[in-house]
C-alpha cells in the first residue's frame, strides 16, 4: 500500500478526520517530525521512497523531485501553488491537486479585521496600554476612505461582499479579468493597479505568488501610495518587496501595513521593528472550520488518488500556463 | 459675553471648525490646559466662573455644580451621560445637552474589528512576532459562531447591520425595550442577559452606564460565559467589574476581551498584565469625521444656548429618570 507524506504542521490537531481517513484506508502516513515549515533540503532528505505528499507551503522543486523517487502525487492543503514546480512535476508524471475554495471565508475574515484594526491603530493601542502607556489615536471609518483590492478570485470576493454592510464610498477593484458578474451583486468600480497605488486608503492584495507578481510591489509603487494610506498582504510573501516597504515604512511613509505572509517563514525580519507594521504568522486559513475542511478535503483527495478513484481538486492547465508564461 | 470651558482634550485637533464657531459668535474659550482627563477636584477648580463647559466623560457632579456659580449649561461632546449627574443639574437649573447620534458609525466599526480580532488572536500574533517569535494561532469565522449584544441603541443597531455581510448563525440579542421594528431589518432572536452569557461565542456590551448596569457583569456572570468566549466592552468603564474579568482570565477563563472602556482613565491596571486582554484608550468614537462631528455638535448647540436659539441636542426626560431610579 502507497505511504503518505504530510509536511504541513499542525495536521488533524483540532480535528482528526483527516488522519483517520488515512487509517481507515489502511494508508500508512508519516506527520513531519521536523514540526516546522521544511526548507528545500529538509523536504528532499524527507521525501525518498513516500508516494504521495500531502503538502503545505514548503517547496517542492524540481530537486526535491529528483529526490522523490516513488513520488506520484501532491495533495496541497490550500489554495497558492507557487511553491510547487508544477511544470516539474507535470514532466516526471506526478499529479498535483489542491483545495481552492477551502481558505477563502478565513482570508476574507481577516483581512476586514486588519482593514479595521488598522484605520484605528488598534494593534498600537494595544501594544501601548500593555506598556502602561495611555494614548488615544484618531483614525478613519471604512464608511470614508477608498478601498483598494487587487485580485478578486475567491478571497477578493469575500472580501469585497464583506464590505458591503460598512458603507465604503469607493472601492476600486482590478483583475487582469474583469468578472462581469460582480457588478450586479457590488458596488465598485475597475480601475488599473496603478490607480488603486494612487487613489486608495486601503489597499489589500488577493492574488498569487507567480512570475507576474512576484516583487509587483516595489519602492516604485509604495511611493506612489499616499502618505497615510494602509497596505494589506494576506496572499503571499514575495508580492510586496519587504526590504522596500521596511525602508518607507521607517521613513514614516504609509499610516500602517498588514503583513501576514513572508518571502521567508517562519519571519523574523526588519518589518518587527516597525511597530505600526501589524504582523501575523501566516494565519490566513488558520480558522478551525476552514483549516479541517483544507486538510479533509486534502487527504480526500490523497485517499481518492490512492484507491485510483477520479480525482476531484486537480489542478487547472492555467496554473501551469501561469507558470509557464 | 458668555464664556466657555472646554475640558475634553483633544479637542479643534483635526478640525479647527469647532473653535470657529465660537470665534465667529464672539464667544471666549478655554480648553482644558492640564491636557488630561479631569478629575473632580480638578474639574472643580478650574470652573469657577464659566457659564457654560463642553464636556468630555469627566465626573460632573454636585460638588463641581456648587463650585461653579456661573455655569448655565452642560453640552457633552458624545453620548454617555453616567459622568453627569443629571438631577443635580436640573436642581441648579443647568440646562444638560449631548450628541448621541455622533458617535455611533466609529464605535460599531471599531466593534467588529475588535470581534475579528480576537477570534483569530491576531493581537496576540502582533505582540509575539515583534518579539520574534512565530507561533500560529487557530481562529474562528463569525460565520461560525453564535454572537451576543447587549444593548440595541444606536451602537447596538450599528454591530448588528455591519454583521449582517459575514453570514452569523445566531445573533442573541438582548435590551430592557425589544424594538420590533428590528425584526424585518435583521436577523437575530431577542433573548435574556443570562442566555447570552450562557450561549453566546462573543458577547459585546452598547449600553450606557446607569445605576442598573453598574457592575451588572462580575464574577459570577463571567463563570457563565463559555470558557473559550469573548468579550467586548466599548460602552463604559464600569459595567465589568475590572478586578473579576482580570482574575477570571488569569485563571484562563474566556479566550480573549477587548477593553476600550475603564473605572478610571487613563487606565494602567492589572489587565495590561493579560496578554490575550486587547486593550485600547478610549477609541471608540475616535474616528476623525465622528469626533469632528460631535465637537462641531456640542459647539453649536453652546453656540445656541448663548445666542438664545432653540437648542436641538437636550437631554430627554428618560435620561433623568434612568438616574432616579
Amino acid at each position: 500500500m502507497p505511504s503518505v507524506l504530510i509536511t504541513t504542521v499542525p495536521f488533524g490537531d483540532k480535528n482528526q478526520l483527516p488522519l483517520k481517513l488515512l487509517e481507515n484506508s489502511g494508508i500508512e502516513y508519516l506527520i513531519n517530525p521536523l514540526n516546522k515549515k521544511l526548507n528545500e533540503d529538509e523536504l528532499a532528505e524527507m521525501i525518498t521512497d513516500f508516494d504521495v505528499i500531502i503538502a503545505g507551503t514548503e517547496q517542492i522543486t524540481a530537486k526535491v523531485m529528483d529526490c522523490a523517487t516513488n513520488l506520484k502525487m501532491i495533495s496541497r492543503v490550500g489554495i497558492g501553488l507557487d511553491s510547487v514546480e508544477l511544470l516539474a512535476a507535470k514532466e516526471r508524471g506526478i499529479i498535483v491537486s489542491y483545495t481552492p475554495d477551502a481558505p477563502a471565508k478565513a482570508v476574507s475574515d481577516l483581512t476586514i479585521g486588519l482593514m479595521l484594526n488598522l484605520l484605528r491603530q488598534t494593534h498600537v493601542s494595544n501594544d501601548r496600554m500593555h506598556k502602561g502607556e495611555w494614548e488615544r489615536f484618531f483614525g478613519r471609518r471604512l464608511g470614508e476612505v477608498t478601498i483598494g483590492l487587487i485580485g478578486m478570485g475567491r478571497i477578493g470576493i469575500g472580501v469585497l461582499g464583506r464590505l458591503q454592510g460598512f458603507g465604503c464610498p469607493r472601492i476600486l477593484v482590478n483583475d487582469i479579468e474583469q468578472k462581469r458578474c460582480l457588478e450586479t451583486a457590488f458596488k465598485f468600480e475597475w480601475v488599473s493597479k496603478e490607480e488603486i497605488y494612487r487613489e486608495a486608503d486601503v489597499i489589500s492584495l488577493h492574488i498569487p505568488l507567480t512570475k507576474q507578481t512576484k516583487g509587483m510591489i516595489r519602492k516604485q509603487e509604495l511611493e506612489l501610495m499616499k502618505p497615510d494610506s494602509i497596505l494589506i498582504n494576506t496572499a503571499r510573501g514575495g508580492i510586496i518587496d519587504e526590504n522596500d516597504l521596511y525602508q518607507i515604512m521607517k521613513n514614516n511613509h504609509l499610516s500602517g501595513a498588514a503583513i501576514d505572509v513572508f518571502e521567508q517563514e517562519p519571519y523574523n525580519g526588519k518589518l518587527t521593528k516597525i511597530e505600526r507594521c501589524h504582523l501575523t504568522a501566516h494565519m490566513g486559513s488558520m480558522s478551525v472550520d476552514c483549516r479541517t475542511r483544507m486538510e479533509i478535503e486534502a487527504t480526500q483527495e490523497a485517499v481518492r488518488f490512492i484507491k485510483g478513484q477520479p480525482l476531484e481538486g486537480i489542478v487547472p492547465e492555467e496554473e501551469y500556463e501561469a507558470q509557464q508564461e
